[in-house]
């Protein structure tokens, strides 16, 4: 009899669900939507169960898997908060979803599911050891580690994105200085070089004619298609992110020494160049006997649904 | 029947050998020796190998272990180098050793066998997850994960001392600049201290006392020594190995979110104002959800001896 496998993935301003059956690697049916402005927890969860139902269509799923975009403590399924949307603070999404739909549920956060879903269906697959690296408005990671998640002691790791690259570097949200996030994300691409041109008025520039003279305009994507034009402000604006997430890399090369490290994520479509600067500054943060390779995921934005289908496959023993 | 363990500690300078018998914690015996001026890996093994028979007397080992202070492949037990000792490079460690005691063998390096023993002996006992720190000439670090060794895709992982915490900082052997090691190792406070002091030769301190004027004498101990005086430069010397340590300890905590870090090596001896700095560096480096402590290794230098140990147990299934 066919396993049906529900996964939900409750992201910061959309959600996603897909339907998947056991063993098979294409969705059965899978649906979107964007969460609608002044949503909170309850509205979210509520459309979420909609989009399930409607996916299952009164077909019992044999568990359901969830990815939540922020923290959750996995062995509980509760999660902490969300950084997005009000009212998920202590909110017992693993009950919430194993009452609704009969079934058991499995929780975790969006990066570590990413992970899963690209060692069981993207560009992990066959490897021991990865770390999955998410850059887009924020950096985000999470672990496969002996071919299995690695979630920490208080569901907590894979913070790659709140590791030090320069401690004397600009003020992060989390209260350090100098994070990779601080120095890699998207908005901070945007933000450098928006800081740049203003400082230089009269500069006339590719990034300058592409967003119209409109420095607010100004997203990673910009920057990256100005740089790809040979703007080398732009150019220089990109590199630096990607020198940081290189620092930052091959630290944890040397500290956890996984296989492979798979990059998503919005900031990482930013073209050849970035990501050979990427795997320059990595290489040289890391010892010389320490291997790994750096490669794009797969699965795209859909890596953590799939990563909930496999966490399913996991837990139930697949 | 006992079952006797054989446990050997190559070590930089001084060679150790134990025997233990399956689940007891005591030694039946134990033998040292310092390496002579002008060894060679082949004297060292010589050496080594009468301690173990003459531990033995006779007595046939069920399995031995073995430490060896330099880069271990692993699965195969055959040594990359030794930093300090001639002739290692590439020798078949394990399978010379099995040969010579006609049992099987296991090589790992000696900060992953720290970690292992002290977390089947010392004071990761209970603990799901740890770093092992080793904090002396050198800064090494070995991981338990899961409650097993995480030796990383190469056999590398638990490289800690090779850690980026200042891009700016002095450049290290490693080629780097800022590592860890370069900051917070023994002879790095003990060459800060010096130069403080050169630059200053009229300065009267603890220190300038304690070493009766011969900066050339300064080592980390008596930094510490002269710290624990109250002399606030000698202070300062230390605390930035301190912070440097506490800054790689807080990446790392984000990173992989182990329960704990257990600190051992001679350095870590420099009194409770040492660890206090370490701690409170770490604490502001993590982020508020990611918890932690930072404790002191329980089995000093026979860490690495009872990891031997532990390490045949675990993989011989006791």
């Amino acid at each position: 009899m066919t396993e049906l496998i529900l996964a939900l993935d409750f992201g910061g301003t959309k959600h996603t669900a897909g339907l998947a059956a056991r063993g098979e690697h294409t969705w059965r049916g899978r649906r979107q939507m964007f969460s609608p402005p002044g949503a909170d927890a309850d509205l979210d969860l509520a459309a979420m169960l909609s989009m399930g139902q409607a996916l299952l269509s009164g077909q019992q799923p044999a568990a359901v898997g969830v990815s939540f975009g922020g923290p959750v403590e996995y062995s509980t399924g509760v999660v902490r908060l969300s950084h997005h949307v009000p009212g998920w603070e202590n909110k017992p999404l693993r009950r919430i979803i194993a009452d609704a739909f009969g079934a058991p549920a499995f929780v975790d956060n969006d990066a570590n599911l990413g992970a899963i879903g690209e060692h069981r269906f993207g560009a992990g697959q066959g490897y021991d050891s990865l770390l999955y690296i998410t850059v887009s408005t924020g950096v985000g990671g999470g672990w496969v580690l002996n071919g299995r998640p690695w979630r920490g002691h208080d569901s907590m790791a894979g913070e790659f994105g709140h590791t030090v690259v320069d401690p004397n570097g600009p003020p992060c949200v989390c209260g350090g200085r100098g994070c990779v996030e601080r120095l890699a994300a998207g908005p901070m691409i945007a933000r450098r070089a928006r800081e740049w041109l203003s400082a230089e008025p009269e500069r006339d520039t590719a990034l300058r004619r592409l967003v119209k003279h409109d420095l607010a305009a100004i997203d990673a994507q910009a920057v990256a298609q100005a740089a790809a034009r040979g703007d080398e402000m732009a150019w220089e604006a990109l590199a630096a992110s990607a020198r940081a997430l290189g620092q930052a890399i091959g630290n944890a090369a040397n500290l956890v020494n996984p296989q492979r490290f798979v990059l998503g994520g919005g900031v990482t479509k930013s073209g050849a160049r970035y990501w050979d600067a990427i795997r320059a500054s990595a290489r040289s943060a890391a010892m010389p006997e320490v291997h790994f390779d750096i490669v794009p995921a797969h699965l795209g934005d859909d890596a953590p649904l799939w990563g909930a289908v496999a966490l399913v496959e996991i837990e139930t023993g697949a």
